[in-house]
């Protein structure tokens, strides 16, 4: 694993043009999976990869037959309307393809004048969710996240005794989970003031983001077989954008003991492009706790997880109200963070799931919990920026916020950049508050 | 809604002998589905209705045409290897089948020739999950379980403030529920004793079971259309019997901020029958919290919940050691309870999941929480029943427990039966545990 191969040489250039501009995410180093169609049309949803300003449309990819052995196998697995199958093909299947399609989209490919029928401009498309996602699990993986939050729930007792040992989770709701351009309705639910002696019930007055990453799982495993952390990453298809909003007025009145439930599952919003873990490869860094925390336990320790562990994402958050909606005014960033921030790794978060022998599937997804950075400025919701409400933030047109308002939309963005690879980029995540319905 | 209809009526009878035995789950007032197929064959999972020691195989039923309009179009859905798509249908689909099936199958019927060539007997079929379960929620309903377990987890503060207003729940993991008949081995994972500094991996010491109901969705909601009371019974097909597993020591470890995670993932065990919200019609009695408790927000009351909403289902939890098992001896009951102790009805669950608009799909399953009544001998875990592993449970072959040892099997069956209503049973759950696999 973590194994460079031809695919990330930063020398590569696509004779898609658009693909080796430097600051475009979808360099022929990139080559992410989504679930697209045509707009405005009947037909059927299949899969795609972005290169550039284009998408290859790999349902007819499959039936050029450009492909051979198991990289068509894989193409064939990629025209379904999910992308489940391709995902339980495990790493074999994806390299090849992956390989198949950088060869395919290379400057001077002998396939270009067939691949050149396959492709379809990003403008054009609309996409659906990548896969059905049997179960969602969230982590907790961000240590500056769950000492602030935890200072606001519990002012005496931020971090719990158990964090720095076990790579907090805890099950999540997969039905209200929607692709980029999610729209939803501000949820209504009981919350109880801390001055009222009774609950109501009323539409949430602290509306969050969380600026989280998605991971997808692969092959997985059968009931009863932990996956050891030396195979962990090998069930790992790859990794999105996503945003887990949350109601913080609901979740501090419901939260214990069983944890958050109607707090979370309104609405939570996943990227169209999934980055593979193969393209992420350039962007790995060491991973290992400071030295005077303890040190993980042995079934959560390999050598390649501390030789390669972390990966080196950047991200941000950006809002967009109606009002700079209305007047052309592009979304404002209010966050900046980094996934290398996080206290557990993704092999580790696999791992852990299945040490007592729970069974993950192909397509069930992992949120890896809001990444906060150390620094207030890297906060990954507004929970955090406005510390808990007390603290407004004033956007560039004198707007201001402490927590997110009807007609907002929340934008994440996310990119892997240095000095030796090429941009590999997640593209956006973005989605839009509606007022509460009226309650009757 | 909780209308009497004829398939109620006690005084009917069936061709079937068996149905008509007064201890039989499976009366011709109950007709409970089920997914099946024959044993030891590669036949299709299909639907099938319980009666007396038979199953009515709906697939050969369909192919028939002994049914006509919306019950044809229902036992069609049925011939799937899944129910979703009958769950989906509604309350309208599943009252015409239920009444077809019940003419054909009373004494007299002209269509006993032909539903006779559509019978398997039980004793040569094996089961499947009955549908795909998108997502699973765990409910907390019995206020004496949440009381008692409270009082182990948090001896100062038992019973918490939210508990009398909210229907607490909790999301669970789907991928790890399976039918009747389900072996798994002890779970390994975290835990920390108390008067240890660091937490170690180990075998689970305090394996417990659950004693709780299930409840399978119907049509279900879009995202962000909120189920009022007036309609939520409308979107349970049934109930079903399940144990809910779970690891006391892991979980005492883990659960905070956040809740239950790998504590509950490793196995759950729903009953084979799901019995319809209408076969429990006339076992209903009137719902009312305790006079001086907080009465329900208005969202979570309706005339129908006050006159009707609570349902009388005797519970029991049994256990079968290794030792019983190899002697012979059937299994030994270890706690009896009752649905009707429940603090919040189906109907309010269902209202409250959906009050911020989350969206239920059909095949969804809540549970119910375990059923716990007042007596201590109505504890439904041996978390309670042992008090927390202080006191002994000493069984008759002079066996002992504080919570569930490999090689034992563990037994839940639930019935109806009031004076004026034939008896409508469940059936029954058993799973069945081994040892814990080797680490490494």
């Amino acid at each position: 694993m973590f194994v460079i191969n031809e695919t990330h040489d930063s020398r590569l250039t696509s004779w898609v043009p658009s693909a080796n501009d430097a600051s475009c995410d979808f360099s022929i180093q990139n080559l992410p999976f989504a679930i697209f169609r045509r707009s405005n049309t009947d037909d059927a949803f299949r899969g795609g990869v972005a290169i550039g300003d284009q998408v290859v449309d790999l349902k007819l990819l499959a039936e050029t037959n450009l492909l051979s052995e198991l990289a068509q196998e894989a193409v064939i697995a990629c025209s379904n309307s999910r992308l489940n199958d391709f995902m339980s093909m495990g790493e074999s299947a994806w390299t090849a393809l992956r390989l198949a399609l950088s060869k395919a989209l290379r400057t001077g490919s002998a396939g270009q004048v067939l691949m050149g029928t396959c492709l379809v401009p990003q403008a054009n498309i609309e996409y659906s969710l990548p896969c059905q996602i049997g179960d969602y699990t969230d982590f907790y993986s961000s240590i500056h996240h769950a000492t602030s939050v935890g200072a606001l729930f519990r002012p005496d007792n931020p971090l719990l005794p158990n964090y720095k040992w076990v790579p907090i989770g805890y099950h999540g709701r997969a039905s209200s989970i929607d692709v980029s351009g999610q729209v939803f309705h501000r949820p209504c639910g009981q919350t109880k003031a801390l001055d009222e002696v009774e609950p109501c019930l009323q539409p949430c007055q602290r509306l969050d983001h969380e600026l989280e990453l998605g991971i997808f799982v692969g092959p997985g495993n059968a009931l009863g077989k932990p996956i050891p952390m030396a195979d962990a990453e090998g069930h790992v298809f790859g990794v999105c954008l996503f945003n887990d909003w949350s109601a913080r007025d609901i979740q501090g009145w419901e939260y214990q003991p069983l944890g958050p439930f109607l707090a979370k599952n309104f609405a939570s919003t996943v990227s169209p492009w999934i980055v593979t873990m193969e393209a992420l490869t350039p962007y790995r860094a060491p991973f290992s706790h400071p030295s005077d925390d303890p040190q993980p336990l042995p079934y959560l320790s390999s050598v390649e997880n501390t030789a390669q562990g972390n990966i080196s994402i950047e991200l941000e958050a950006l809002l967009q109200t109606e009002k700079m909606r209305a007047a052309g005014e592009a979304p404002e960033r209010i966050s900046r963070s980094n996934f290398i921030h996080s206290y557990w790794t993704i092999a580790q978060m696999v791992t852990h799931h299945t040490v007592n022998g729970c069974n993950l599937r192909p397509g069930d997804l992992f949120g890896t919990g809001t990444q906060s950075g150390p620094l207030p400025e890297e906060a990954g919701s507004m929970l955090e920026l406005s510390m808990g409400g007390k603290q407004t933030l004033t956007l560039q047109n004198g707007e201001t916020r402490t927590f997110i308002e009807d007609g907002d939309a929340v934008v994440i963005r996310g990119w892997c950049k240095n000095d030796n690879a090429a941009r590999v980029g997640f593209g956006e995540v973005v989605s839009t508050v509606l007022p509460a319905r009226t309650l009757g």
